[in-house]
């Protein structure tokens, strides 16, 4: 088959062999995939993820001397049932899936393991019990975005919010547009949004979020605070020394941005008790003041993924329409076009969400 | 009157001006204080503290060109009413207080303040609002030990344990021997404790610990998961791909050492999903890896101090002789063993408490 491939740290295109199903998988045919953050990251600092990965347990299991074919948000089609199979859905139907391979040792990734190739080569092997078939009138591009918006699902969901917090969302990447809009999904309101991009100050607005915010003009966190201010201090909390007294609505943080120092950042700027949510993917060690943590209780939340419930809820919302991503899409390319596509998400000028069609030249 | 002072950042003992209470206030004589490691770390990094005070909105107020009064651990005995005081307790009763003054300005602390001197000098004024008797029958110096437990009890409530939760308390100080005390007192077992000292490990024991580790011969983390380990994996939880398998029962790891590194120690060794409740004090940056956070979905909690109500019901609970601070004592001194005494808190093997007298020489 035809795929977009890492090799030598470059992605080339070239004829890979198609993978085979193993018993309870499927062959698929990729129809549409975005490409990801993480992609990036692993195509510049793969050394950097499998260090990690084989110290933290082997979510990515990376070797650099195969051929590595990426992509893990993808819709496909289903075109073969291997051994040992339900077979429920019919070949020919378009199916979502997480992008995991359940086998008897364990889990293993699809698009970011050198075993299993993703969606930006023709074909894919997939877990049968994992498969979601996409519901009719669905557009395929749109399902594809399953994947990173179920990422702000989960993200939300982990910051357990039931009063009356008032979010604060810092980098409008995918990560952070996908977390605005699980919080709009939700009814939760007004939504901060902030980053330094114009065009992703715009597309956070248009997924939902309230107040956007230049962090080169204003601090997210002084933006916050006004908005978040009780008019009547009286129902605000209690001041409750040694912890500096903060007049607010609860204070829940997103950090979607993934880079050494922003959480040292949030953890000097968030008020008294505020709830971090950490969803952006930093993979280099960082450094971190723990008195601001202690002195204001602070509290970390770290969240990687989705579980199969989220996945699927997800792929739900977009098929009926409350959870609307055609703004996301902002480009297509081909196999040819991945190596530049890379180039090109690195501007956050140009792109949000850009979509491979590896049937296309 | 007499106290032992911070002067050029030594102890020495000398006559300083006895406070004055102001409006709503009282002045108390000390009559037992109880030596803390925020104590020690403020004469040996004065500066450090001052620096992260007045960056986190200003805990401690300390002016290094003036005599400091340190002790925040007290029992007092009430001498007379300052002005605007409704005077319910008795003069001659003896008081217990959280350690603060409550003025127009905000809170400001009692013996960590330049303003304000503590029970290492012979008086000290108080907040009226604040005092707690003294139940009769209670003895002087267990009632002084009301503060530090207070704040085992505030960082075990700030845990929610409310399942079958594990704990694991990592350092044995007075910190992780008060988070002990206080998991017992709540009903919580088995308590894992863990520290490099026999002396600590075996106070840990008296205070309740049902397995205590020597880090020097066992992982902390895996002694622990021996111990919570379902027995029966059915009963564990399910194998939510991306996050690593635990099929541990839910872990809680009190972080009570206030070192840097400790942090991003726990965070390399703690299982899936761990709640890390960060009670010990580290003052200096830190570093960990976001990416151990993050693949395990784990959940930091920073904690400081207590409420009005924990440091009561800590009161009423030495009180009631269901929280025993009697093996927690391993020292007396007046106010010429302080400085003295500072040192020897340096050895683990001696002491946990050391309490002062400031009337006995």
């Amino acid at each position: 088959m035809r795929a977009a491939v890492m090799r030598n740290k470059t992605i080339v295109v070239d004829d890979v062999p198609a993978p085979e199903p193993g018993p309870g998988e499927v062959l698929v045919k990729s129809l549409a995939c975005g490409i990801c953050g993480t992609d990036l990251h692993a195509l510049k600092h793969a050394e950097t993820m499998i260090e990690v990965s084989r110290r933290t347990g082997g979510a990515f299991d990376i070797d650099l001397a195969r051929d590595l074919v990426f992509g893990h948000e993808f819709c496909a089609e289903l075109v073969d049932y291997g051994p040992a199979t339900t077979r429920k859905i019919k070949t020919g139907a378009r199916i979502c899936s997480m992008p995991l391979i359940l086998r008897a040792g364990g889990a293993q990734t699809v698009g970011l393991s050198s075993d299993h190739p993703g969606a930006y080569g023709q074909y894919m092997r997939l877990t049968e019990s994992l498969l979601l078939e996409v519901p009719n009138g669905l557009a395929t591009e749109h399902a594809a975005l399953t994947e990173p918006m179920a990422v702000g699902l989960h993200a939300v969901a982990k910051a357990h919010i039931e009063g009356d917090e008032v979010p604060l969302v810092l980098g409008c990447g995918p990560v952070g547009l996908a977390v605005v809009a699980a919080l709009k999904l939700k009814g939760i309101e007004p939504v901060v949004a902030a980053d330094f991009s114009p065009r992703r100050r715009e597309l956070a607005r248009t997924m939902g979020a309230d107040v956007v915010v230049d962090p080169r003009r204003d601090s997210p966190f002084e933006s916050w605070k006004q908005i978040a201010v009780y008019k009547d201090p009286a129902k605000g909390p209690k001041f409750e020394p040694p912890i500096p007294y903060a007049p607010y609505r609860p204070a829940v943080i997103f950090e979607c941005v993934g880079a050494p120092g922003i959480v040292s950042a949030i953890m000097v700027g968030a008020p008294s008790r505020a709830r971090i949510i950490v969803v952006g993917l930093c993979l280099e060690p960082d450094t971190y003041e723990p008195f601001f943590g202690i002195s204001k209780e602070l509290n970390l939340q770290f969240a990687i993924a989705y579980n199969g419930a989220e996945f699927a809820a997800t792929l739900h919302n977009i098929a009926e329409g409350e959870l609307k991503v055609e703004p996301l899409i902002t480009g297509h390319v081909g196999l040819a076009g991945v190596a530049g596509a890379f180039e090109e998400l690195a501007s956050p000028e140009r792109h949000a969400k850009i979509l491979v069609n590896p049937w296309r030249n």
